[in-house]
């Protein structure tokens, strides 16, 4: 066990879902994809509690039906198995019925419960998944050549430029305790990939119920921040397994702890929310939305993501433009009452608007700081004491480029 | 007078704000932009039963909140002056002198009273009207040589290709009633031209809540339909005037020819619509998304603007790429419930999803069929009666380069 002091949130190197006790993951090629890795699994050691959270996109793919019937048994799963390259949605019964097989040919090589394996898919929409591939790919994928964290985290990807992970450990009751995360997601590309898939394992010791309000808190305040193009996919799912390794008192609000876990999952989801975001088809920038003096979470939520979805803002941020009255116009129509001449606004430390007006500010100063790789722009509303971050990206050529002409 | 058939609603060609008995409209150059005319005119013989929309962005601009007082008073107004290059919003208390001035000034040029006349500015965002530039072209607007529809089409353009007009005529009551329009819209481009203004005029004689009603029905059916960029800027305003020559009987709900007349106010301000949404930045194509077999007309106008709005089927159709995941993606996450299992979708004439599931076609022929300028998207929902149309535009190359590189 590493030395962290207590309640203290530490980043772990190269941390992922292994990190915590009892989680082994890997990946393997099966022939979904041309040579990259394409099908991956988590497995606890013992069944974890489970939390999950899924698309509301109402041409909901079939795995995320049989995900979700699954856990619903006992609100605990012991193994994820993913497969990239075909969504496995609008594919009807056919398509359901493959997930349940998917499930079933992992959970008698695992030696385990049907409902203890979560099935997930990422991809085409509207093509079947080629099952013998999948099952030949199961029969082999447990060898310990495959295994690995990093193994896991590339079977996911698709579009995705990088492998996205990233873990945290503190201490609860003089006990160790970790949390890590992969996640994979980079816009709905062609043809029709997912957008985004999240896993998050920790050896906490914590209850269903307790787990899954802390993951829908976490979710709305990071995962839900993101956006890359405004399409929400048919297969979007976030999981947290907490397999109870770690021993500690049970988590829950009345534990004097408990916001130390909530701080330590936010970290890892907003870590891996902004690599995603970075990662959008075409970024060149990771822009970050900081909304302040907003009357309520939801406020700050919907202003900062207006913002964050702009096209022209996207565009001008690409292009170094620092066009405030973008940004002031998708303040004005995000849907939350504000007060227009309360509301301040800076690119960096740059003042541009202050009191709803336009203040004198360096264009050239202001288009050098757009040059950064990464971007804040500060939206100060003066109403209350909420606020909120948004993650994003810019809109660039390439972003055309990847969606339109893929096939080219 | 010409000879149309009763309840005949017919285009007339090259017709515009000036089609209607009574108004007259003009434009010049009064040195806002380098070159093209700048400041424009529509003026009614008599005041004018006036009806109006307006943005619900918050950042309202100065002209709007004049233009709605100036209304309030005796719903009637005579005159609108327009003018491009400079949007006089985010301006503060100066902003609102400035508004009331140039109302004042154009008033006193009429010898009208000062509510007779509306004002409005659409360009760039936090910057002060050169009020000497506009008070010299206001002098000199009303002489004969700047008089003519389409001056003032010209007038109110900022980034639009071309101008935008069309005039209808049926007859009711045994008299020949015009409704002609003008607008300009194009996209929120840099620095934050406003994105739409219409101006309707008609020589029916119409009450004013009778012609806000129609006006409010009209403007969701069709500009509230269209969309560039998803932005709703700080300016958008339509305006319609009518000055009561055509001399029928009042128009109201109980009259038995209403709907001819909003069927034809209709007409007017769907060609409008269209013409925006297929000048918007960068577009190549006009798309048109029908929606059939909605449970209200709300749920068909929501699906509608869910599949105009998404960027990935807006780059799959400048990609010419029979995408159809990304349509169903949207549809799906729309906000309004739909039964997957009953949704079918076609581009133009050739199904490609039957009952929520794929169906077999040609790629080769869908492609082409892409290729069109004029693209048609099917939704068919099988749950009720409702349909709406919605209008929007590809997005391409262009749309980044016209938005990010402005400056280069």
């Amino acid at each position: 066990m590493q030395a962290v002091k207590t309640n203290e949130i530490v980043g772990v190197k190269d941390g992922g879902v292994t990190t915590p006790l009892g989680f082994k993951a890997g990946g393997i090629h099966c022939g979904l994809r041309k040579t990259r890795l394409d099908l991956g699994y988590v497995l606890s050691d013992v069944p974890a509690v489970t939390a999950g959270v899924y698309t509301t996109n109402q041409f909901q793919a079939p795995p995320l039906k049989v995900t979700q019937e699954s856990i619903a048994v006992e609100k605990k799963i012991q193994a994820v198995l993913v497969n990239s390259a075909v969504a496995n949605a609008c594919t009807g019964t056919q398509g359901l019925a493959d997930a349940y097989e998917m499930q079933q040919v992992f959970a008698e090589e695992l030696g385990v419960a049907n409902h203890h394996v979560a099935v997930t898919s990422t991809g085409l929409i509207g093509v079947h998944l080629p099952m013998e591939k999948i099952k030949s790919g199961v029969k082999n994928i447990l060898a310990e050549k495959h295994e690995g964290a990093v193994n896991f985290e590339e079977a996911i990807l698709t579009t995705d430029t990088t492998v996205k992970h990233h873990a945290v450990q503190f201490e609860i009751d003089g006990k160790l305790i970790s949390i890590g995360g992969a996640a994979k997601g980079s816009g709905m590309i062609h043809p029709n990939m997912a957008t985004m898939l999240g896993f998050i394992t920790t050896d906490a010791n914590i209850a269903h119920d307790n787990l899954q309000a802390a993951l829908r808190k976490v979710t709305d305040e990071t995962f839900n921040m993101i956006t890359v193009d405004g399409d929400t996919s048919t297969n979007d799912m976030v999981l947290t397994l907490a397999n109870g390794k770690a021993d500690n008192e049970p988590l829950n609000e009345n534990h004097p702890d408990w916001d130390v876990f909530l701080q330590g999952l936010k970290t890892v989801c907003a870590s891996l929310a902004k690599k995603i975001a970075r990662d959008g088809e075409g970024a060149t920038k990771l822009i970050e939305v900081h909304v302040k003096g907003a009357t309520s979470g939801t406020a700050a939520r919907a202003v900062g993501k207006a913002v964050i979805s702009s096209n022209l803002v996207k565009t001008a941020i690409y292009g170094t433009d620092p066009n405030w009255g973008r940004i002031v116009c998708a303040i004005g129509y995000s849907g939350e009452k504000v007060e227009p001449e309360k509301v301040s606004v800076s690119l960096g430390e740059i003042p541009v608007v202050i009191n709803g007006l336009p203040c004198p500010f360096s264009e050239e100063e202001a288009s050098n700081y757009l040059k950064q790789e990464n971007v804040h722009i500060y939206v100060e509303l003066n109403q209350g004491e909420h606020e909120a971050t948004a993650w994003g990206c810019d809109l660039s050529y390439d972003y055309v480029k990847i969606n339109a002409s893929y096939r080219t």
